[in-house]
């Protein structure tokens, strides 16, 4: 489905464009054209991939999703995959763009992401002396808006574990809670398998020798690159919350049972003890001088009231009750 | 055992050749020959080499299987061994295939697998715009087959583990689920020995100096790289959430010992007060005035189903029944 | 806020100038501007932007805060972002700086520190001979102030472990030790986010090429660098004696089960004893001639009390008591 | 102890000669002196460090052993240390070959290792036109074989680990499991010791620069590393089992013990109910109608088992029996 | 304090100067000054820095101690921190060498450590043709000997957990026995802040560019690199070994508290049987014909121990007692 067509000139904004006009405009040096569209049907695919001749290996990739993050140089022109993560409550759901981008074209592939690219495409069109910096500007502009959608993401992980952490450490610990941790270390994995690829990929747009459409901006593009360090540290460092949050978790399940076991055996000992003197006067011998005397049998249940005190007493100070 | 022998000019099949008839076809610089054997006898390996001038160390090496995945150059040409992976029930089964490829030959030897390359030969022949590479393009395309067909195997084994989560969370964690755990993390490690060490040699077949028969399909070579990749990283994620799945089933075990301990100590507490009380009325003392009155008995009855209601109460509030 | 704005000339300082003259100051060749704000307001980074030709992306990192340190070089400029960790109690609190360096210029921004760097400047004059070095050793200087403020707190840390040690090994394990080893090692993780980025940033300030501001200075951000090599080091000792902590807590927590449950058996087994003998004899059978004797009652309680102190003497001597 | 001393010229065997005359045909140029000598007397190694100008540091490792493997080149000749692996019943014992290789002579000298090399000086005197490379032939060919007697090592570890594996899911698990785990891991480590340091070292002796006595022997060294780096990948897989195996084995016999508290708790529970009736019917109150049915102690016994027939029902269903 | 002053030429000693003579030796340049100084005053060091031109970073870490292990070059001369580790009965002590080396002069600094370099020198003395290679010499003779001192106390450290395989193997798990453990691994972190950091920086004394005053020495300084690679993978072995025993250990200690329980349920369900017949027959019906038989009282008695013994002999089978 198009999404959008425009074509712009020296960073303003010519026209919308059917896509039948597409080829007359990219073929004018000082112009590029700007394509988005998104869950495209076979035969649109075809269309722009004759139009601005795409490699076949980077159309298939673009039809069928699901690929992993990437940035590939065919000839003079790029291909990016991009993967959108979208919170859907809790849960996090994928998409992908595609990005195509030549010296004066870029395409946009949307797949399964709810979220566009409007805002980006408005705010580009209001900076006109960056605009003019032509398709590399704009390819700049949707993965530095990409990028900055993962950080809500990792605000909303990162909220997670300081809930799951006072779960854990405020009351008994519930399998709700150890089921919360390996969810949240899936969910972590899901935005790693994003942003993980991009990481090692931008760094070959900046620096060095980079592909020609990038050439002036390289600022930019390290701008990109620094994001995703700093999205992959707070990654592993949840990552690493998680896991030992797993093991600390498992030390406090283990020291729930020791408070159990000591309840148990204190219990069963204030128990014991009454139940063993009763025993002993429940016995029929013939001669037991306690069972005659008038007041045995209050000395004797005083005697397993001071008993169990002094054990709970005992118990109490120990903290097993 | 041969499956195929075929000599190939411009992308078009010429014809269905015996053996005898290879060199023929060799020696044409505008041909080149796609033989397909299967578990050789040691003769038909003898003569092959002959005819295609094969290093006895790659030989050796096709002829004992057992090698792992890699890509080496002799000279000009390029030996290559892969590991298929095939599904038997939920177990799985590696077989090996030994790729030869010079100017004007490519050998494939199948050792312990199933499913041939008819497939891929027949998509090739119908490609001659793509088969006119000659025999890089035979070699990218038999690899990419062999690729592809791992993430089938990914696939089922993602399912596998949906399916132990499932059972971990959803019941009580029997020994079937440690043991399930255990044979997906070794099931990932059968895929990560065939794809791993193909993941580092494929990455000298794109990009800098390339063997001379990869040279003009680098693009081509780097999609295979870019699958593996994906491969790697899945397998990882597996090997990730399986580790973790593990321990936190060990956590889950361990709460569900403190329930069993919880149960246990609820119920010996609710035995526990009527036996006292029990024990106490059958002592023999000659002067416990209770005994005597007309209403002891049930009065004492009603006192344990008093005493035993309040505590099933609050253990069922502390959720210790 | 503006803290501080002083021109100096040849290791001296000239004089303290408003910010509206420091243009005349930044174009003498001979002459540097140094510049300290914290928690700027929009309008003064501006004129600060426009006075030295900051650029954009710089300008508004520093003026975000909230990000990773990091070292840029923007044309003959530097950009550099570092985090201050200041100790409030047994938390930690960090903060941020960021250095805009340029040939006669440098300017510092402060964001939620408290402790700032004017006994930086203090020393930096007293030294005149190092001073007219120009701004690369100013900005020498204050990496320096900023990268020995880590190890307080890094020794601080090192103290709150070998405190839970002491705890762990000393005493029976509680809650609070997990906690504290889970807090200590989130504290950890601060800061390595604070010096592990730098210590690969500060790598290139010496030894090949290095930005030109630094290039007299190598050997001294050298030190800086070996400074962080040991504090990463440090930090990476520290997180493992702290897992390694969490894992012997615990092994010692399981220990202490253990002990509760045999120290139930132990009592359950004294208990279990006088109960069954006392049992037998309260049955009701007419003919049990024990029950005839005059020392009946007597021999039974001393059978009971040997068998019980020979029992005592058993778990005393195995260690269950 | 010299084994033996022999010249070669051609890749034919020349002669046994005695120690004295190696001197007559190292100066020989097309000839070259294979010596062997085991567990030497330093006078021996004396006489051979000024036949052959050995370096004084390579000679003072040869003559103590217990040094890790390693390549070392000195000028023109090579200095190789290799361990090598020999199974005593289900223990490992490690031995020691030190290699010099120079242009025109083999010193090898074995310590603490049974397995000589005849069975390689005879394969290699079969193939002379193998042989006659020379001196790096016959390095490689001693390497090859110490390489190749890793394998069964390898082989019988891991059948050692299906053996454990065995046991450990078809059975309740036993101190000798986790003692046979833990003895199985060292052993490991004893092989990784010996071919871990190997890997990098022979990845010198093919591609890029290689000691002049390796150079036209490229593809054989190459095969040696690629066994390498086949049994480096082996021996971490049966680490990673190993491991897997230590954690799984921790959740099967947590998982055993919570069977035991369960049976425990179930059998507790079979014995609590009828001693809880018959303390009820063994009170003393004179107002007990029950205790004086004609059918009342028929009736009570029948209770009792239709109370504990449930309970072992229930405690059956749930598995707890 | 000083320890020793003394000037060399051509390998031999010319004579123990003054540290006021220095100079005069120092411009000659055939000849070298080797001096050692230890826990130095303030005053000392100035007065050497002054003589030998040192710079006043490397001053400064030599000053004050407390450095990391590593090798920088100041222009011609390097300057080196070497950790030296001596045992103080189970316990490790850290010393510091500080090593100054220029073309015709060796300076040691030594704090908080006992044994000195006194046989270094001696032995470099009776070595002339050694020793005349001068100050690098000296510099590596110093470096081999503080590395070579690491091997016994890596060896003691493998003695240590040993001790403890056979403690946790052999007998019932102890606090003592986990706590060794944990100090085995701090002790390991020690000697690895020690071996660690040199093993990358002696790496730059041989191969490729090295330090001019090395240039003569590499197979001397490759040595000590490779005794620093044995040693660091003997660490990394025994790390490797105590965090498996820290898990094994778990493990063995949870299988100990199965027998505990399994103890505890079989000595329950022993005591369980009789009291169950002893309580019913305990009752007070009025109709209970077994009580009224001459041999009622012995039959049951019997009974009990007949069930008893049984139960024992299951127990017993069963490996729960």
């Amino acid at each position: 489905m198009l999404v959008n067509c425009v074509a712009y000139q020296g960073g303003v904004k010519l026209a919308d464009i059917p896509l039948s006009e597409v080829s007359d405009y990219v073929s004018r040096p000082e112009c590029f054209v700007w394509v988005a569209i998104r869950d495209p049907e076979p035969a649109e695919l075809d269309a722009l991939q004759e139009e601005f001749g795409l490699h076949e290996l980077a159309v298939e990739d673009a039809r069928h999703g699901h690929q992993r993050p990437k940035i590939e140089e065919y000839g003079k022109s790029l291909f990016v995959v991009l993967q959108v993560i979208e919170m859907d409550g809790s849960q996090l759901q994928t998409g992908e763009v595609a990005i195509f981008a030549g010296e004066n074209y870029v395409l946009s592939v949307r797949h399964n992401a709810e979220h566009g690219f409007t805002d980006v495409r408005r705010r580009a069109e209001n900076e006109p002396e960056l605009l003019q910096h032509g398709s590399g500007y704009v390819l700049y502009a949707l993965m530095d808006a990409v990028v900055d959608r993962y950080f809500p993401v990792i605000d909303a992980l990162s909220e997670e574990i300081e809930d799951i952490e006072e779960h854990i450490f405020g009351e008994q610990t519930t399998r709700a809670n150890i089921e919360a941790l390996y969810g949240l270390k899936q969910k972590l994995m899901v935005v790693k398998h994003a942003a993980g690829p991009l990481l090692e990929a931008t760094s070959k747009l900046h620096g060095g020798r980079v592909p020609p459409i990038c050439a002036h901006l390289q600022d930019y593009f390290r701008d990109v690159h620094d994001h995703l360090v700093r999205l992959d540290q707070a990654i592993e460092n949840l990552r690493d919350s998680v896991l030992t949050a797993i093991s600390v978790n498992l030390a406090l399940i283990t020291l729930q049972e020791n408070d159990v076991t000591k309840t148990l055996a204190a219990y069963a000992a204030l128990a014991a003890a009454p139940t063993v003197i009763a025993g002993i006067y429940g016995m029929n011998f013939d001669h037991m001088p306690e069972l005659r005397w008038s007041y045995g049998y209050p000395l004797i249940l005083a005697a397993m009231a001071l008993i169990d005190g002094y054990l709970y007493y005992r118990f109490r100070k120990a903290k097993w009750l």
